[in-house]
């Protein structure tokens, strides 16, 4: 799939490229913030943003963004600067998509899931100028800034849902208000300059600052319409949480397409599918949960779902019953892959018409298969790691996913240890093992790393074993993934407890409440030896094995 | 419609953006070829070219255009060089779209209606080292270079309809065979290097050489997808000349869309008409002309076009009359505006849901306006060129369409000065001049450089009347377009013979016949004295007037 492509021999290039340099009328930093000028400019009157009953135009949307950059700098907001935004899918988390990047600034946005000291970890390393958060999540973000002892400026974000007392706060519309819908924004001078920053769960250590540019953020922006074969005017649900990988780059894909944003906070099952009947939806994206959650509502409810709904899908595969069930419903899903640093997805399951002449199974194991590269990305293949070789596209031969292209991060922040890894030899290393089938479409097989998705979320094994081995009774504590039918994947644990000791299940939980993310804390517990190779490496190959040979109810 | 952008803030620029290079992971220079392999790799059985009985697939496109390039490269053709290629809409002339980049060379695609002359003072120009000309054109290509002087290779693409004999010539197909398709094509180093080279025909003096880098192309190409919301594989028939601004990028477009490029060597409506039949197309584009002959043909063919065949059009608008024909077939009609300079239509009258309630005529109207910026432009806006102040968007003041963005040339070859011209103030200057509805909409009122566009063709009134004034019973000549259902446009002469001297009709038309391509003549002569300003400039603008002013029989 890749090809050896000639880019060294530049001796010979003739004086046209020389003689014609860029200037202003023939070259523009491409950016995706671009994009609600245009919608703004030629569909003012759309509606742009619709949350429960409130709803405004492209052009309401475009000032607003306009007012949220100027205030901004009118309150020292700087070219590169971070600002962090704690919100579920709300109008503003939206907007600070444009605003942040209009301002001249990088916008963080942080996971709602994460406990306080994580986001106090990540608004320390990114040096955070400011915190926009959700008046639901008010709680969190004073946890976290008083862990991280910061003095940044907090900004609350209201809601009609939501009644608490916000009179010592600036609020988020208090902000819009102050600033000027006339005010020049700051576009990025180079294509190359920083747009978002996006932690990823990290498997060792830290989190990670993935930086993204908006060059990728436009090319993937686009690339989204291509892969989905999007049309004009998507009425587009935000099931898919905006705080991973910038919501994959949709908040300008919609716009670019002068489609309805409709925001959600709350993500159950009646609430999405009213929502989808209710507002007309034709496309929502999210994790396989999200899609599992709508095929196995109440009939009365499924009832309700308009035919020829597209969700796009990326994460752990959902499984064949799930989308037979949703093919069933006129459902039409687009399996997608990707990860942080690329973007969110950038590889998909195109389509053949062939395919749908086969039975409805065989179909859903192709549809769960991860796919071919996106039409802007530029390369992905199945390589052996060592060798850096291609491996053969036999549906067997197991590789590493690596990808290069232009919607690729510029690095990881204050990282360059993890940024040389991530790119060695001219790569981006994905951490996922997968085969090529004769076709070319790839299919994970697993993950080198043991990363467990569990409900969309990444949880890291080695963070999770860091916190077991905390407790004073533990020995050994090995976490894998263990295959479940509602959330993916959930986190189960293999335990050696020290001699002498006796722990039982719901001590190890409570422990590990109290330390972690609830979706972390492991929801199946083994006590007994762990399987180690000679030189002393656990085999989680065959912890998961064990795993995954448990009766449903253990 | 523009904005005031506030690059100028430079100095806050944080470490983000120089701790992070670009890395071959991370960034590659933009191109439109990398969707060849993208396609050939996703799809490569797929229907690529179909051309009369003969059709081959996207493994098979990618293959002959990767051993096109190595021809190229081991008959000497390095990095930066001219190929030139003179011929219809056969496949070889697709093909060269994808070889000729691929072999790091710059593709100049010659308009074949032009004469000889015209076209030996391109390639000698140009520079160009091979002329690749279909054998239909093989005439023409011989006293081109006849006329230049020129030793440069020549190269015939055969046709099984024509029957020649080309034993001392190298055929197309020999080249296509002494290359290698596994050879390492030679992409870009740079995305602002050189792609193609389209002259135009020039008001003034000699053609000008347009040159397009890679970024635009592929933006351009791109564009096109979201402007007429195109969708995965697409049936498109070849009906705009693929030398016009490299077929408005098309030959990229449909590649990326693993759509099926139907090529025709004529344009007749019987050969349109059945083609669209038989090959199940679903999109075309070309000149208001190619429209007009499809709705005006005969009932028996008409009846054969499928319903939703979509059309996109640019060039002098399609009047209502031949609109409203499309609509009652069932031909979905795109208005669009460009010039080579910003590679073919770059402004689309882009539709909106309401406009659907308007009666036909009304419908009509606005179709005919060349609308908005293309999703991918970044601006467009009718401007004053005294005061570069934005007009009123009143629909009433006139000033001159201004484009700036990434979808524009490099510049003019080896022509400074019009260079400089061309992007004075920050702007590609057009040339035409407009108003601005209320709501942002564009339409065209005239041309400020006069030129005529006749059955797609630009005409300049400036080469004609010099071409006339070499008569020498001729005192003064001016040209100007004059309206025509069939062509657009034709040119209207209106000539002062010197004293003593009678000239008829037929004695210019000989005259104009012997010295300029045919579609050039004067379809219309007018006798008498030519009206102009105090200061001695022709009133065009009364001349416009009388020759519309004409019974139709004239």
């Amino acid at each position: 799939m890749e090809r050896a492509l000639n880019r060294e021999d530049q001796r010979e290039v003739r004086e046209l490229k020389d003689i014609l340099p860029k200037n202003t009328a023939n070259h523009v930093p491409l950016t995706p913030v671009a994009f609600l000028f245009r919608t703004a400019d030629v569909h003012p009157e759309r509606l742009a943003v619709a949350y429960g009953p409130r709803r405004y135009s492209y052009a309401e949307l475009r000032d607003r963004c306009l007012r949220f950059a100027s205030a901004l700098s009118g309150r020292g907001i700087k070219r590169g600067d971070v600002v962090s935004i704690l919100a579920p899918n709300v109008p503003a988390h939206l907007e600070a998509h444009f605003g942040v990047p209009m301002a001249g600034a990088v916008l963080h946005s942080v996971n709602i899931r994460l406990d306080a000291a994580n986001i106090a970890f990540m608004l320390r390393h990114a040096g955070s100028k400011m915190l926009i958060v959700d008046i639901e999540f008010l709680p969190l973000a004073r946890a976290a800034l008083d862990d991280s002892h910061s003095q940044i400026e907090l900004v609350v974000i209201e809601d009609p849902s939501i009644v608490a007392d916000v009179s010592q706060l600036l609020t988020y519309e208090t902000l819009i208000e102050s600033g000027d819908a006339g005010f020049a924004p700051l576009m990025p001078a180079d294509e190359w300059d920083a747009i978002a920053l996006n932690y990823t769960s990290g498997t060792t250590g830290d989190p990670k600052g993935v930086v993204y540019h908006h060059r990728g953020a436009y090319l993937n922006a686009v690339s989204n319409t291509l892969a989905w074969n999007l049309g004009q005017h998507p009425v587009y649900l935000w099931t898919l949480p905006l705080f991973h990988c910038n919501g994959w780059c949709f908040p300008w894909t919609i716009t670019a397409l002068a489609g309805t944003h409709v925001c959600l906070r709350r993500l159950d099952a009646e609430t999405v599918i009213t929502t989808i009947a209710d507002e007309g939806v034709t496309h929502l994206s999210g994790a396989p949960i999200v899609l599992s959650r709508i095929v196995n509502a109440p009939a009365s409810l499924v009832e309700r779902l308009p035919r020829g709904l597209a969700m796009m899908v990326a994460g752990a595969p959902p499984t064949a019953t799930v989308i037979a069930a949703a093919e069933q419903v006129g459902l039409s899903v687009t399996q997608t892959y990707g990860l942080t640093e690329v973007y969110g997805p950038c590889v998909v399951c195109e389509w053949k018409d062939e395919w749908n002449e086969l039975p409805s199974t065989e179909r859903a194991r192709i549809k769960a298969r991860q796919g071919v590269r996106y039409h802007l990305q530029e390369a992905m293949d199945i390589i052996d790691p060592i060798s850096m070789a291609p491996v053969a596209a036999d549906g067997t031969t197991i590789g590493e996913i690596m990808i290069r292209g232009n919607i690729a991060m510029k690095g990881y922040l204050d990282n360059p240890a993890a940024t040389a890894q991530a790119f060695a030899d001219g790569w981006i290393h994905t951490g996922d093992l997968a085969v090529k089938h004769p076709d070319g479409y790839v299919e994970i097989r697993d993950r080198s790393k043991d990363i467990i998705i569990s409900g969309g979320e990444n949880i890291s094994t080695v963070e999770v074993e860091g916190v077991l081995m905390e407790h004073p009774g533990i020995l050994e504590a090995a976490v894998v993934a263990r295959r479940d039918e509602k959330w993916g994947e959930t986190p189960c644990a293999f335990i050696t407890c020290r001699p002498g000791v006796d722990l039982d299940r719901s001590e190890i939980v409570a422990f590990s409440r109290d330390r972690m993310a609830g979706f972390k804390v492991p929801k199946t517990i083994i006590f007994g030896d762990i399987p180690k190779t000679a030189t002393g490496k656990v085999q989680k190959f065959l912890l998961r094995e064990q795993a995954n040979a448990l009766a449903d109810d253990v």
